[in-house]
């Protein structure tokens, strides 16, 4: 680090670390670190400012450990609201463009925090009418980062963020199980077949397809939020490996006091610091979390496509809402782009789970060195699948039609309304049925009829949708063809 | 199925289903369908009973519908009681041998449940003092699985036994729990480096590091807690689809409960029973979760074959209990074989949880046909990682010892001691002296007295071990060197 | 290892290793080692006999070493022999049971190597007239071993296992292929529409459709014969880390060359015995080749259960086989179970594939320590792969049937014809067509001609199967109706 | 499309699709379709210009269709010549900027094609003197992509693409290779224990552990090179499904061939075009070849972290050169950063490989859908371990020094050298020689020659380095000794 600070006149200013002297340019608010890990890691050419949220998280912890050594008079006040000063600046949004190491990287997130720690010093240094670079007057290390290490700021970064960026996904989920469940109510009453193993089953209606998909993303909803609650529990404070090796005692309770102030998250301190320090577990669980909702994601979006199938040769059951040309050669054609954008999206987060579990798993000893990949991948899944739901609600479901006439027909045709008549004619009988049927292109109720098993009345009962759709059967044959039997 | 039982003198018995006869082995407690199954899936050699949870779980689910439709009248007293007498037995262990039918197979476990089903009508058939196959006395399907279907029975009892087994994974997490925490306090006072990204770092205790696998075991046991419950939500009376078709109104509660009885488990009911026919997500759940203890153990065994690493050229900071020669050719080398067993555990579960993954997001419209390979990928992992929990106690970890002298002349030579100097003479300044000591072979202390920057009690008291491992720095300068300074 | 071997009159015989005695059943081949190895590794109740393809390799290697050692003059001509008999009736199946080792352990195989020398030895010891443990005349590890270590003898072994697994894969492939291409021929002439993203697209043959399964598994197969080209280079000779420390240098030539002849493999030496021995790349390769062969076999699955769906609410185009009944509450309903036990074996495999990916990934310095799970994991692939296969091909394949009827009906009504017509009256102007057909539930046929875009003639030609399944575009607008225009 | 082309004076144009019309930005040479899906698909912020080969692979596709359809007559001389003018300019890295839509789409492509359908028409139209949008004079799809679909356009490209970016990672990997081989030259006569299981070994050089990350990266350059063989198997001319609807029987035939010349690569066209249309195979493959190369690198970096651990409490073997200060809190630390981040490299890319296997089975009937993320996957995986093997080498390889006195010490004391006695004194004496070594810190030579087992001499030449690293031992006890034997 420069300790005789001075900018050239060419447009550049020389900083100082343990391999050497190096030029910064004059106007970064970057220092020496910054440039020597850009240079070191020129992997994706994504800088890390492209999650905002992980920026700000930085700031947000920086803040909370310049007002605790403050408090703790560990901190020269002056200094102290410089470098809070330059951090609400960067949590409003400024400066984020100096953000610029790759997002893949080594060093267990040093260089980004070296990177937030240059940032912060060089802003504050203006705040109190320095130049950047004079670090006599206020250092990146001795100042920004007092009490601190890589090792229980950067993880404690990345979880503020993952949250931050999870309830942006919780919301888009939101959104878009309203537009299931508003279509769930639409099509209540339009019956249809339900199918297992792809082949036909027996009836249920369209309302409580499209119910089940509205209950799988409040369901994921739920899942979501308990993962987030794992990932608030930090290891400020912690230092190099957990031991808070040259912190203050009262250091940890404060600063995540003022954390929890400046972020509006319940965070708590892990009560084993060292075991906090060396964890991936809460990042494991959350890819876990976000597998499952890629998972079923993915699922409907298989069903939408399938149900959507044709325009002729197909299930033709639902029509999903054209949203561009389908096809550079087929006139006319409109493909299920949506749904297929969103199983996209879905492989790539199982995808990163992968990623997530084996660099937790290749963590050693008391520091897990490869949360960058870490946190790359789950902001990047995060990000990604609220795209996904925002775009699979607003030009996808929302705009969905059902084809009733053509359901209606499939189910008055369908073999498996054998299956209500299994408690009045019992399995085998109704096994007969269902081959005849199938052999001879003769209905269930056409065979039944003929062949007396049941009356007209009885079947149109048992065959009463609302009978069909669910549990109605009574304790006696008799009484099974329902209650309260029209004499 | 057969409508004309009969035994025939060759030792076989025929049964009848939609295919046409087949000749069943006379002693045989299964039948056509299982026949057929067994004919049709000849993949692993593995028949189910490999999994005796799964088996009990069955018997348990039949046992429980078997009582319900006896309570709603649907279910003749005698033959409920036969049936509840089968499932008993087989609840008690017996006949687990009649349950042949693949850990892989198609049909979504009909061939399970169908595999039950015969097994227990042919005992009950005894029972009630008839022979096998009579099935005109009680029928494999329209009594024995009267008002279920395999896409409601299958599941809960897949669920049931998961859970089932879960309990022996989390007892066999407590015994290697234990046996951590009973090295950190046997290591509490051994001080050693701490290392981060493989490179010497600041010290602390062998206990802190051994409390850390303990804490470890100790948060996954509530995460794998946490997914049991998730999958003690089932789907009992939802039938083929979910809609319930073919139950009475109140099957569903009434047949819950008894489960709840029969199992001792806190069963509920989904409340969306079409969204619970369909929907793998908590099997994704538990996969990742089972998934993030194997990265732990992973974790933890490479941290001790690292620790252990020698005789002579590695860390050699401690013994693990040689438990078997370790070399054909390499005289009385000894390796650390246990752990490596359970990395290898590790990643299987990690494998098995993609086999999850991809089972679950192919699940299509109304059910998972592939929740088979998810059963046995599951129970596979769990009991796989239960082996692994128990073999690390007791074939290595108790018998752990620790080379305390190597350690106390580690922490002793560490460069990383300059850390803890930090707060009294800066970071520039300690980045000097750790330069120099690494270039001169000389160590931190000596060059900090020879330099004349602290005194030797000041430095004394800066390097006590109780310093060293927790956080002690104070709001001065002077202070910094501790509270109550020797006057 | 007993020193002073000697059978106790209880039924068991002592044995010694470095870590003191122990009693072995009297009868066992196996000795101590193996004793211990299968106390220390009771995960997952398999033994390495599951794989006799392991076992017989094992044996292969084994009768190698001692040929070379014999002609070097390094072994005895009557202990090689012996060993060489005993190989042999090894490599008859004899003795399997003796193999007891779990499939997942630690070590790198040196419990199954351990294993092989003790079986072995002991069984020699009886070919030399001598009783079993009597290891002063012939000793498991300085003659049966003699010149080897695990660490080249293991992976040797498991080359050439997964060899001759995969070369019964291999036959199972042609078998399936076989399978679709005569359906492929049989269905040469049945029209149907062929569907990109789930909708219509243009016309094709049924038989072009089935000709494409049987192509990729002929390119799968080609794939999988390069595999195993990779895994026939071995380490053989390299000893505990490649060296060749205490072989003769001209052991490792003479001994792959017994090797080759015994197994009729064309095995080679690895150039750089040093990284043979450490490199797990092959093992990757055709894990990743089997991965290929899953997802081609899945996707393929999933397609016939596509194109079957049905009876009467889905596709419907073709049926498959009905092979046993699908239902425990559906009447007549039949589920397509063998593709759906395919999907599930891809799966599996799938999930193999990153367990090996681990366990590879996972090796340090001089040896993969993990080679047991890489081991395992690929023989599960192997085996269950050619299960698929075989069962896919018998049970399903070659009983499928053609709705040639209603194909025809699908493309008679379909709006991808349109397609057809762009080269001759434009895209923009076949999209209106198509969109007026759509919307009035009109054929494209009829609007083409109502509109005299068209003459009948033209049409006609242009919509002959012959010209729809593949390319007849001419060169001028005119030609471009093709061949014998009418004049 | 617009069928009545006009600019208005408001800085945009209006066009028109299936759905309607639209307003174009009047500079942008993209058009509608482009547009909309870019509305489409918010998803990941990276337009698919991130990938330049990909847009050089389209344009050289798109300029050999236009030549292939001018040859045949079926493209106008003056339109093809704009085409490919337009073409080549994309070739030389212009108009990039226009390719805007997101590297994760819907559509199997359809939106890259039409954004390159759209800039190379709006781009030829103004070399012809026309005006963008003026699609009546040359049309982005009756024009730019005649005879050819997304379906056979896309894939080709693809392929191309990764064919182009995959030369880039092989020579990347010689860079490395040779980075490595340099080092086994500089280290050939190191002396340094080698370890299995992390467990002291025998000896070996330093040259020869250098020398296998060298034979790794060579064999691996072999892999990829025959990984790209296979996709250079390409489907131009079976447009929409593979039957080549709508191509003149020699099209294929005559594209291919202009698009050898074109791209200088040696292309063939696929002799089944429909199962190639549909197949994903080759990239499934491609993207296994690239996670065993992940693999290994990561391996290697793991070895590399490991030798070099320390500075004093590690194995110290080797050192890193240092590239960036190490800690933001501990003074002169340094960490192995390059090794770290291409282990996160290896991590995504096996990531990455999931992603790309779950997209290929995902693909149904006569297309995969989900091209787009596998192309995105395998780019990424290729472009980052280019970066990584460049860094890896450029910035630690050729810096690593060896601490080579340290690695005499640790061989003359080490255990491991009992192994070379088993010849001379047997396995069960060597065992008994090196347990008293580990138990009284003795070297394993005092044990020996106190004990008169072996004279000095022959001692001494048995650990001759030339005899420990490399097979030497003699078909005779007295001839072991090997070397000039005394006559």
């Amino acid at each position: 680090m420069a300790t005789h600070d001075h900018v050239l006149h060419s447009g550049v200013r020389a900083e100082h670390d343990l391999l050497g002297d190096r030029d910064v340019p004059a106007d970064a608010y970057y220092g020496i670190h910054t440039l020597r890990a850009v240079e070191n890691f020129p992997i994706t050419g994504t800088p890390i400012s492209a999650y905002p949220d992980l920026i700000t998280a930085l700031a947000c912890v920086k803040q909370a450990a310049a007002l605790a050594n403050r408090d703790l008079g560990l901190l020269d006040g002056r200094k102290a609201d410089a470098i809070v000063g330059a951090c609400e600046e960067i949590r409003a949004g400024k400066l984020h463009g100096e953000f610029v190491v790759d997002v893949i990287q080594g060093g267990a997130g040093t260089s980004t925090n070296m990177n937030a720690n240059e940032v912060l010093a060089n802003r504050a240094l203006e705040l109190l009418g320095h130049h950047k670079g004079e670090y006599g007057k206020l250092h990146p290390l001795e100042d920004v980062n007092a009490g601190q290490s890589t090792n229980d700021v950067y993880p404690t970064a990345v979880k503020i963020a993952l949250d931050f960026t999870a309830q942006r996904l919780l919301d888009a989920m939101e959104v878009l199980r309203c537009a299931f469940a508003a279509k769930a109510e639409e099509f209540a009453d339009v019956l249809k077949m339900g199918r297992t193993q792809l082949q036909d089953a027996v009836p249920m209606t369209l309302g409580q397809e499209f119910a089940t998909y509205a209950v799988m993303l409040e369901e994921d909803h739920k899942r979501l939020t308990e993962a987030c609650e794992l990932i608030r529990e930090i290891n400020l404070g912690g230092t190099a490996i957990g031991t808070g090796l040259n912190t203050h005692p009262e250091y940890a309770a404060l600063a995540s006091r003022h954390l929890r102030t400046i972020t509006g998250l319940p965070l708590t301190v892990a009560h084993d610091l060292v075991e906090a320090t060396q964890d991936a577990g809460a990042f494991v669980q959350l890819s876990g979390v976000l597998k499952r909702i890629a998972v079923k994601l993915s699922k409907t979006c298989n069903d939408l496509r399938l149900l959507s199938c044709g325009p002729r040769a197909g299930f033709a059951e639902i029509n999903l809402p054209p949203v561009q040309a389908g096809s550079s050669i087929m006139p006319g054609k409109v493909n299920p782009v949506v749904p297929e954008v969103v199983n996209q999206i879905a492989f790539e987060v199982i995808g990163n789970d992968i990623a997530v579990t084996m660099a937790a798993e290749a963590g050693q000893l008391q520091l897990n060195a490869f949360e960058p990949v870490i946190a790359h991948s789950l902001l990047k899944s995060l990000t990604h699948l609220r795209a996904g739901c925002l775009t699979l609600a607003e030009r996808c479901v929302t705009g969905i039609t059902a084809n009733k006439e053509h359901l209606a027909h499939l189910v008055a045709h369908s073999i498996g309304l054998a299956t209500a008549l299994n408690p009045h004619i019992g399995y085998e009988q109704a096994t007969a049925i269902a081959q005849e049927a199938l052999k001879t292109s003769r209905s269930v109720s056409e065979l039944v009829l003929d062949k007396g098993l049941l009356t007209k009345d009885e079947l149109q009962f048992i065959l009463l949708p609302n009978n069909l759709v669910r549990p109605h059967v009574q304790t006696t044959t008799v009484g099974a063809l329902g209650g309260p039997l029209p004499d």
